[in-house]
């Protein structure tokens, strides 16, 4: 068959569906340079304007996962299983819930993102171990997921590069905020692992991408499609985002809070971030065979960090990476910011507190800009905590360079504070 | 202002109406090349999906004018006035009207364009006749619509560059069908003429690219805004394009029925091309002032052709452009295609038509194929007409190397034979 890119766009401009070929003639022409960027540009945007039904999603993420390799792990005994967060400001669960995963004898084959906008990388968090190597060769990954059933690594220029090819263009065109194409983009990197089983976190609430619980709800829908398409066990808790999750924002200061809930030390400052990883491990635990159901596997996460294996397997991961835990920087600096008035926290601007640690060093406001590992925030108080006036609210952290003044404008801003207690909001809001 | 192009493509993505100054730059950039091609098109693409206003399009139209000439008649004593025509198969009124109004003492600076898809173009029809140049510098253009009244020239690169590039771009990314789009494309092309007034001729019908009067009504007005606001008179004829104009499609045949029509022979076969053509004519002597109202300029018109003073203008500029009229070539083979039952004309199928005389040569199906200027055919009944079985209904028309085949096949296909006479439609349906 003879296909005409422009008839492709005329098609989807005028609310076409696209067979199963077209969008692989589409994707794998536009890979190879013989579908121009202008034509392809067009295209998305008719996309993003007229939509994509789930059969052209699953098609497009298909597509994007065979322009690349493809992990192979089919000759591990074991299931491999990963997660996927949609995204928040203090979201850290990866570093907690993939050892206890790999401790209770399952492979986590991770393969992640760095910071994006507000919200931190995990790379970027275990970068912030002196030694840690996240760069790797393909192999190497693939030998330490057999290994040590855990491994970290960055994306490759090997894995989905029609994605890559694709996110670039539609960044600069105003294509990004379409959920079929952000479907696709997020699920053909996660199929490439090699995985057998996804559990997806996806968030809702003002520190999400998608406000709303309904929203959320259809992302996971079309997501959770996608994944069972591709032939994998797909599962998606939709969890609050609208605070920051746990206590720390920042990259060693999340990675000190995930050592503490490996060694088993409870707080209310990150009993938030204890959970959702414990319930997210469950979930793996279940869909990866290790587990019969998620109260079993919940039963099991929580053996494993009591008796600390998660915490061992997690030590002995960061080692194989070449990261020395013990020489975890610390905060040479910091400064406090009190309640201007007492009563009740009613809500958190997300997206201001992940700018402020940005401005703190935390993240890369150009993607030239250097990070300074120690560099962050605390957050003290949860939503529906009462606060006294002069109590503290945030505290800073820095290093000698650190400029304290454009975060505490910031953060003041950032925090409402109400007379009455607002009312309470379940973390977890539901399985599908 | 610092404008930021993916800024500018999200906001008419979001249905955001731009500003004059975000519109101007958007064209000046693209025409500098700091905006590339692929920021272009999806800019494009968000345009059709969500449309643009009357002020828009009018920036729009602005904008690419002035990336080029605009040509400047103000020295004349005259006013300037020009037609634009929708397009539609066998529309030849432009070589009947424009030395009518001529003779009547106006100017018509008269750029045209080639054949586009299945209609033919004034350039290549003039060009049939030998030794006919259309090519000129502006300098030679300038100087024949003052010393003459009237020349016809192609389009240049110097005039609307901008509408140029993007037409190119639009042609390749399915952004062609956008009616402000189009709407801004045709209205810099001529407000660069430098006219005082335009009157346009706005088809409809099976024909057409508006299939009905609404729709052409829509088009004529978005049309007429953009002249106003441009500061010019403009007015709109919104006519019938049910089937093809006149009796001739080809283009030294449709020389032949407008000489015909110029030397005052009448006939029922082409009594529609005179007719539209007369009446065209009457609005650009009322817009242009040689005549009070539509009923004078209609009688001044008529009266041009009757005493052979529109003629011979069209003679005197054939001769200045260097076409010898005496040596206009003659089909040198025919064919007839004959009724196969009897029958009232119910409808033809102009785009069909339109093929089988490109396919006899009349026209390019690409852009490098030769035009065989004598090739083409007659429509020998109007919409309505009576025919018997084994009459005449085309004739075909061409030279040694014509294969006459296809068109025979695809014009017996175009044309429907009812036992029941059809309505009439009228030829012009409304003023504007």
């Amino acid at each position: 068959m003879d296909l005409i890119p422009s008839e492709l766009i005329k098609k989807k401009r005028d609310k076409g569906v696209l067979s199963g070929e077209e969008i692989r003639f589409l994707i794998s022409s536009y890979s190879e340079g013989k579908i121009p960027d202008y034509q392809m540009s067009a295209w998305l945007m008719a996309a993003l304007l007229n939509g994509m039904n789930g059969d052209e999603t699953h098609a497009l993420t298909q597509a994007m996962l065979h322009s690349g390799d493809v992990l192979d792990f089919s000759h591990l005994p074991v299931k491999k299983v990963d997660k996927h967060s949609t995204g928040g400001v203090g979201d850290k669960t990866s570093l907690i819930l993939a050892p206890i995963v790999a401790a209770a004898g399952l492979a986590v084959p991770m393969i992640s993102g760095r910071g994006l906008g507000h919200t931190g990388g995990t790379l970027d968090k275990l970068e912030s171990i002196p030694g840690f190597v996240t760069r790797l060769p393909e192999e190497k990954f693939k030998a330490m997921v057999a290994k040590f059933g855990l491994c970290f690594m960055g994306q490759t220029d090997r894995i989905c590069p029609a994605d890559k090819k694709l996110y670039a263009l539609r960044d600069v065109t105003a294509t990004i905020e379409s959920i079929p194409l952000i479907c696709a983009s997020i699920m053909s990197k996660k199929l490439a692992e090699g995985i057998d089983a996804l559990v997806l976190d996806v968030k809702f609430g003002s520190g999400a991408f998608m406000k709303n619980l309904n929203d959320a709800e259809n992302l996971a829908k079309r997501l959770i499609s996608i994944g069972e398409l591709g032939g994998k066990k797909t599962r998606a808790l939709l969890t609050n985002m609208e605070q920051p999750l746990g206590a720390f924002v920042g990259n060693s200061l999340e990675v000190e809070e995930c050592l503490a809930i490996l060694k088993n030390e409870r707080s209310p400052e990150w009993e938030d971030t204890r959970e959702l990883s414990l319930e997210l491990a469950a979930h793996m635990l279940e869909l990866g065979g290790a587990a019969r159901s998620r109260d079993e596997g919940r039963a099991a996460a929580e053996a494993l960090i009591a008796g600390g294996k998660a915490l061992a397997k997690f030590e002995e991961v960061c080692a194989a990476h070449g990261g020395d835990l013990s020489k975890l920087p610390k905060p040479t600096r910091e400064q406090k910011i009190e309640a201007p008035r007492e009563g009740f926290i009613r809500s958190y601007n997300n997206e201001q507190i992940g700018i402020a640690s940005l401005s703190l060093g935390a993240g890369r406001l150009k993607a030239e800009d250097q990070i300074d590992p120690v560099a962050g925030l605390k957050i003290h108080k949860k939503i529906g905590e009462r606060i006294a006036r002069g109590e503290t609210l945030f505290t800073l952290y820095g290093s000698a360079v650190t400029d304290f003044a454009p975060a505490t404008k910031r953060l003041l801003g950032a925090v409402a504070i109400s007379p009455e207690r607002p009312p309470a909001v379940p973390l977890i809001a539901k399985v599908l």
